[in-house]
């Protein structure tokens, strides 16, 4: 028997915030279809993590694209990786119109799936430094993806770019991550895990993400390196 | 001595419309930065035309990048080459979210050097079925680049979209590439062309082009298939 429920484009990238988005929108009832990418970036062992959980919350199906990125930009995250594990406060993790590109292709994919809703995890709190974090951007990339597709111009379907997490803090992210099944030791976070994927503790994102749990008086299940 | 021009990244496939686009930013005095894409389409051989224009316009930089899009959707524009040579009209030659995504990456280059402009060789009068050609699309995009970037969010510069061809007939095209030096021998601009690079002077983008060229009384001086 054909589902009736909607469709919707998850961009995943095997964090806490994405695999929690996931979640969300599996919960809310939708058909879920999970999209990554694989652009040149310290961190390619997260992509195991999304397609895990893809297959976890039953996505129909999980598509990983090839960004050609690197030498672009002065970004730590889209360079090679350095041959030293650990990581200098002084790098750039911005990406470069990121979220635009990524968004872009979820769009491409639902216009293809006839889908009206893309999820993407961005968090205002987290990463106030990146503008394609920020309500103002999902809001303009909104009415971008309106007049951009046949489906908008037609006007028989209006495209959703969803954000739910955007206000939100680590901490209650986790929280709500739990509450819909998500099993964070199964996710990845690191900007710079080492050879044998264990995360530096040390990032940015290692320390977000490891107040989050302290601030729930929880012990994040991943191992860090000592 | 270093430059005082500013930079514009120029979206160049070698055809008509982004030839004499990439020649009239130069007219007006940009230093040029040619970006094509290559996806899996069926015409290939527009990226040696694209590459040969961007030497003729003494481009800084022509970055092309590839793009995975095989199998993503029902575009003739994005399958693999079909074993005929001649074009189908029933085909349909929309590719889904293609400018957006074009765009977006234009916003990564440009962001990444530190360039304001950004022209796009967009038609909405021989492109009326597209909706990524519209003026509604082109402002959304900007209005999406100006909050999408940490230029934009600084105030200090403002990123513009020039889509200056945007009301313009093939003809008035045509003409406006002459007056600019553009030797339309050295462009391509057929879906289809055969093994041997000749255009099939079948479909839409051929019929339009030979359309302009007939309008001003000229002969096309590339070859077709006969």
């Amino acid at each position: 028997m054909p589902t009736s429920s909607p469709k919707a484009i998850i961009l995943l990238s095997g964090g806490v915030d994405s695999t929690t988005l996931l979640a969300l929108a599996k919960h809310q009832g939708f058909d879920v279809y999970t999209l990554s990418f694989a652009y040149n970036q310290c961190n390619s062992t997260e992509l195991t993590y999304a397609k895990r959980a893809s297959e976890l919350f039953g996505a129909i199906q999980h598509l990983c694209i090839p960004i050609q990125f690197h030498n672009w930009g002065h970004s730590t995250l889209v360079q090679s990786p350095r041959s030293s594990s650990h990581y200098t406060p002084e790098v750039n993790t911005y990406v470069p119109a990121r979220n635009t590109i990524f968004l872009s292709y979820a769009l491409a994919w639902a216009e293809i799936l006839q889908s009206n809703h893309i999820f993407i995890g961005v968090n205002a709190l987290d990463y106030t430094d990146y503008p394609d974090c920020r309500p103002s951007f999902i809001s303009a990339f909104e009415q971008l993806a309106r007049v951009a597709t046949e489906a908008g111009v037609k006007k028989d379907r209006q495209i959703e770019i969803h954000a739910p997490l955007i206000e939100m803090e680590k901490a209650a992210i986790i929280q709500l991550g739990l509450s819909l099944g998500v099993d964070f030791s199964q996710t990845q976070s690191c900007y710079q895990p080492n050879p044998q994927h264990i995360a530096c503790g040390q990032c940015d994102s290692c320390k977000i993400r490891l107040a989050g749990f302290a601030q729930l008086k929880m012990q994040d299940p991943i191992a860090y390196q000592t």
